[in-house]
């Protein structure tokens, strides 16, 4: 039988169960508050929030599952005008630490399908670490090409380049962050071919608690003083620039009326700005800075 | 004579001097720092930055003079395919002061000419205060009202209106601050019109300083505590959501390749977001939320 979308569904918010309990256990203090919302076109979702953790600082854990009928900006970006139904169900993370050396992490996965019949899968995790440490950034890609592996060789070299080109702040010519894995429209050819994507989607859902959870027990306790504090909120303005000028799903759902406060849930609880700030020479930063570049071979 | 664009860059460049100086007075701490640059295919800029003042916590007033081959996305904003050189020449300021009772405040002057022999002028001033306060409403609108009416008493009503669409931030269905005046595209008939449209220009660019120093020297000593700043830095996290999603001059200048931190120095030192904040109901910043509304007739 043909993976549908009530089995996609319904492992998307067992997904989204698992992840809050594992961040939860790993966090020990936080605790995610759930806002249930409704879509007046249609559906809705579960975003899960957390403030004020020990180690998470505030982010959320959103799980939603909305459907009507397709705007013209959907359409668009599926080169067809067809009129059509669609159906569209993910998770997506954003996790902003308190100490500096935790890194933020990002995960979406998600299942499109339109009524015309085409569908299709997308998804990634990507880091973002303050600091970056040569061994994490190793460690992390690790996990994911074994992950990727586990379905099709050919699938880390080509979504590690394809979150390198996506997580590209374009007017700073740096990356995000050391990027990761991103795909997008993945679309099956057979019944067969839609279970192996919905495996492989599945594998990457179930990687990211224990990657997330390995750095916040490593790290959640590493040393730092106010310079670092000063960096992070100088890296979080850059993630706040990514995200609001060059992000896709952030734009489309701010321009096609989406639910503001589970966008924006990806914002840091603070962002600093400086004027033309520039770190010195040799210093830790400015090695971070170095190492925000594409094409960077961590595996 | 014509206006021709010497007399205009020469008056922008001495607008910066006098907006400096009526700043720094003003401040009596903070001195502007300055940059100059220049663009590879032509031109440049004087950016000058004022940092930890003891009003002014972070901003800049801005002159650049930028010329060269214009760009598909410039012609194409002018509906034109016709190749052109252009000449490009304003003066920007954005000032994010360190008391929550005092304004944030914007004002842009430009020029544009095309080689073809298209020309037109833009700006304007708006006011974005952490609190809104009704009587410094009411002035700050009556200056820009005075202003306006001197060169035409159809002025004001249309570019308070234009402000009021242009500053809006559509996600949160809110506009960016109490709005002022915004213009754009004012394109020259004849000489005389071209003179009278200087004239005007220029009036506003004069208004800038008498109005934002008289709230820099008005409220700079009004007291605020812990909650204030906590306001004033969510409302901040609204000025970056407007900037970087909204705002046309931003994107434009971010997308094709712009200086970046003279483009974002108007962003904050700080901003910060909590999720799906709600003041409470009757506090000062429920007030200020349900004045942040297009169409309101401050005059």
């Amino acid at each position: 039988m043909a993976t549908d979308r009530e089995e996609i569904t319904h492992f998307f918010t067992d997904l989204q169960d698992r992840i809050c309990q594992a961040l939860e256990d790993a966090d020990g203090l936080g605790r995610f508050h759930e806002d249930h919302w409704e879509r007046a076109e249609g559906g809705g979702g579960r975003t899960r929030i957390i403030q004020h953790g020990a180690v998470i600082e505030k982010g959320g854990v959103l799980f939603s599952a909305v459907h009507g009928p397709a705007s013209e900006a959907v359409l668009n970006q599926m080169n067809t005008r067809e009129p059509a139904d669609f159906y569209a169900t993910g998770v997506s993370i954003v996790l902003h630490p308190l100490n500096p050396m935790v890194p933020i992490i990002h995960m979406n996965v998600r299942y499109f399908e339109l009524s015309t019949g085409v569908c299709w899968f997308g998804g990634g995790i990507d880091l973002t670490p303050h600091y970056v440490d040569a061994d994490d950034a190793r460690w992390f890609h690790q996990q994911l090409k074994t992950a990727c592996d586990r379905h099709d060789p050919a699938y880390y070299p080509k979504f590690k380049t394809w979150a390198d080109d996506y997580f590209f702040i374009r007017h700073r010519a740096e990356t995000r962050g050391i990027g990761g894995i991103f795909f997008d429209y993945l679309r099956p050819e057979n019944d067969e071919h839609k279970a192996a994507l919905f495996a492989f989607v599945q594998e990457v859902g179930n990687t990211f608690a224990p990657t997330y959870t390995h750095f916040m027990r490593k790290n959640r306790s590493l040393p730092f003083g106010e310079a670092e504090k000063n960096w992070q909120m100088l890296r979080r303005g850059r993630y706040v620039e990514f995200n609001l000028v060059w992000d896709r799903g952030t734009k489309f759902g701010l321009e096609t009326n989406g639910r503001t406060e589970s966008i924006l849930m990806s914002m840091p609880p603070q962002a600093n700005w400086l004027y033309d700030h520039r770190p010195a020479p040799g210093s830790r930063e400015e090695q971070t800075l170095n190492a925000l570049r594409k094409g960077l071979d961590w595996v």
